[in-house]
């Protein structure tokens, strides 16, 4: 805790690794590739659990488990999927170890050969669909509205904590609809829901549109997505929702019944949030003292810090931080009293500063004396003294929400700031450099996209949904387009 | 729905197989060993999940996260774990999949072959104490109290739905500790907690003890145990949790600084339980018609099912309902009004008692004129008719626990009945022939253990905590003994 971070401006890749790092939210695991998530890290990555459970659940969508493996031969059955998708990925062959004659450890038993290997899931689209296959019939059993929270496996080769590892914890909803025209309106759905989630608990404004057809999920007829900018101007694809038109129900022959005694194939949709949010939520507000965390999200909102020299004080002072603590417990908010006594209250201000919490309460003697506590904002650093009754009132919810509020501005700031609209090649060029979102014309086609990817390292991050229809021309090629989309180096 | 299931008197194997799938609880699936959990199956366990993860954070637990990978050597260095444990598991040998030169299909890549293979989990003992050693420096880092909820695999040919698959969800706690005592304390606490959740949430009575050394976890100085009678007289293990001394410790060389600033090698439990608890609810409870849920447990604990003819009746029977189902959710109540037309209410009500759902109001257009309703309760199947008004006070919370209440203690009946003290081995075969727990005494050797357990398939279950000492000679061999164990045959 002592050994300061690195400063963002001089190196915000090395800040962010040893943010993540020291406010003990994750480290690389003996696993190449794989990440342990500590428990503070995964205390706030349950929080986005249980918030996006409830929006899922309020949606009226239910969840349920699908197994770990799929048959490899599954991943062959959608053409697009399996050639945009899946190559890299854990095979498993074996079902048992045996003690090495030769040796005193394990070998790899040569007599447990699987028939057919099996793939650790990259995503589970085959094996649900090979499922419902089973489930639907008839209209009566559509819309199939289900989710999953589970963990995935691709293989990666170059790692980044919560960005990209090759475990990772996700969820992914999988849904069955009559028409399609209800199939788009659930991938909008929950598009909509991610977006109000990252918007209105993460503080993060984020840019919905549509993927290309290049950056599109293998499979998909329409990839929906959200777009966030992170402090150094890059872009964070923070979810997606896919409208799969009929082409899993195809590769595993899913038909119900209509009402009129037809046989339809059935229209899909896919969504994923993954633990990459906590990735988002990292490089959008925390600074060189470390995270912040915006207080509908924290998993710690308040932390109440004792000051004192002797043992009297400190009982007197805590015994004031309990009454304070249960108040603000029984008024709903999420409270920690830092009580160890073997480190000192300077110590345990950086440690909360730190890990992001919102609001710091300090008490000492005096302060008992004077009836007020010292309050410290972990997003404006601003310190204050106010009277101890104040808590009483709603002081503590306006505070955090003005905390929440004031996150979200800065990041909107941010974006709008750093948004440029350009009308050509170098301009985009130089936007680019300087860490901005582009918004600029482009002729429509694959060739370009991939030539400006070549030549600039941005990849068209979505056609915004909002922006509005206008007659330009593609900033590389010169040709006609209707519409600007938005360019962005990305994480 | 229609198919009505096999009696338990006539094929308990079957019985409970049909029930699993019938009730939409879970299902095989496409890969060998692996289930699929239903929507309501996996709502069930997610209520297990929020009861367990309360209790776990009450007593001072974390979250966490560890991979699912382990590397294969990591499984080498506890030697009794290697030798009693792991070696039925999912090995990756590589990470990446091919297009078929000669096919449509794809093949594993040879060139993407793993240096070490990797162990998909079986438990994770291992991968989180070589973390631990990264953890723990010092007397101020103990205790270190974790939780994982995850998914684990272990190989098997013969499976059955819940009872024993070879991927399954479960929780695995994982603690550290400065001193023994506090360890086996800790490993005492979580049986307490388990024992508490199985007889209070899920009303089933358990024997709490402790596991022969030939039944202990691999790696463990002391396995404790619940175990739970089925129906049929078969004992169900529930829960366990380990006492492991310093065995992990040392594989890992997990030291740390004592209060002298000595270096100490740490004391170590882990405790688990898993999807198996379904299998433990449904053999305890339910009947020839269904699952029966206990309301502490249940997903839905009240079904509101309207009766009409006309679509005016409908409208006013179900205007009825809302506001009794808006009051009862108010007052905390899980309910559902199940108001698909496409269905009889004479189907509803077989569905939902197939389903186990502890009470089912129904109101029909006389109902409304009476201001009465009709309640049926799952478990006794009684059916009365109460004033509307009666809701209003505490007539369902009365009603919910007397079925909670009586749930258990037709459970503990059948285990105080079915549980019995034999002297001499023909008593021991007749016992187990009628489906009996059986104490009785043994001479503490696992060459007889092995030896009774050949002869009559029952296996001593536990050395139960509560039997008091008592001299007497193993009922197989003649040799002195001086506590009764229980034997029984067991899922």
């Amino acid at each position: 805790m002592s050994k300061k971070l690195p400063k963002r401006t001089e190196n915000y890749s090395e800040w962010y690794q040893e943010l993540v790092i020291q406010a003990d939210l994750a480290e690389h695991s003996a696993v190449s590739g794989c990440m342990v998530i500590k428990p503070y890290g995964y205390a706030i990555w349950e929080r986005m659990q249980q918030i996006l459970d409830q929006k899922f659940k309020e949606t009226g969508h239910q969840n349920a488990y699908f197994p770990l493996f799929i048959p490899k031969s599954f991943l062959s059955k959608e053409a697009q999927h399996v050639d945009g998708f899946a190559k890299e990925c854990a095979v498993v062959t074996h079902h048992r170890l045996k003690n090495d004659p030769n040796g005193k450890g394990v070998i790899v038993d040569p007599d447990a050969k699987l028939e057919e290997e099996l793939i650790v899931r990259p995503t589970s689209e085959t094996i649900i669909w090979h499922t419902y296959k089973k489930w639907i019939q008839s209209y009566r059993d559509l819309p199939l509205l289900i989710n999953q929270w589970a963990n995935v496996v691709r293989w990666e080769m170059r790692t980044r904590l919560f960005l990209r590892t090759t475990e990772f914890l996700w969820q992914e909803g999988h849904t069955a609809h009559a028409t399609q025209e209800e199939a788009i309106a659930e991938a909008q759905q929950m598009l909509e829901v991610y977006a109000d989630f990252v918007e209105n608990t993460l503080s993060i404004p984020v840019i919905k549109g549509i993927k290309t057809e290049n950056e599109r999920f293998a499979g998909a007829i329409e990839t929906y997505c959200i777009e966030a900018m992170m402090q150094d101007g890059k872009a964070l694809q923070a979810g997606t929702s896919h409208f799969l038109g009929q082409n899993f129900a195809k590769a595993f022959d899913v038909q119900y019944l209509n009402k009129n005694n037809q046989l339809e194939y059935v229209w899909a949709t896919s969504w994923g949030v993954s633990t990459r949010l906590m990735g988002a939520l990292i490089m959008s507000h925390s600074d060189d003292d470390g995270l912040i965390i915006p207080p509908n999200l924290a998993p710690i909102q308040i932390v109440l810090i004792p000051i004192y020299k002797s043992e009297q004080e400190h009982d007197e002072v805590i015994q004031k931080l309990n009454s304070i603590a249960f108040m603000l417990k029984e008024e709903g908010y999420r409270v920690k009293i830092d009580d160890d006594d073997s480190k000192r209250p300077g110590w345990k201000f950086a440690e909360w500063e730190l890990k992001g919490v919102p609001l710091r309460f300090a008490l000492g003697p005096k302060d008992l004396k004077n009836h007020q506590i010292e309050i410290f904002r972990r997003d404006t650093k601003e310190k204050s003294i106010i009277p101890i009754e104040n808590l009483l009132s709603n002081y503590v919810s306006m505070l955090l929400n003005d905390i929440q509020k004031n996150l979200f501005s800065i990041a909107k700031n941010r974006l709008e700031t750093k948004t440029i609209f350009v009308n050509n090649y170098e301009e985009l060029k130089n936007a680019l450099e300087n860490d901005c979102f582009v918004m600029a014309h482009w002729d429509g086609t694959t060739e370009t996209e991939l030539l400006i990817k070549e030549e600039t390292k941005a990849t068209i991050r979505c056609i915004p949904l909002n922006n509005p229809l206008e007659e330009g021309k593609c900033i590389r090629t010169g040709k006609p387009s209707k519409q600007r989309v938005l360019f962005a180096r990305a994480y």
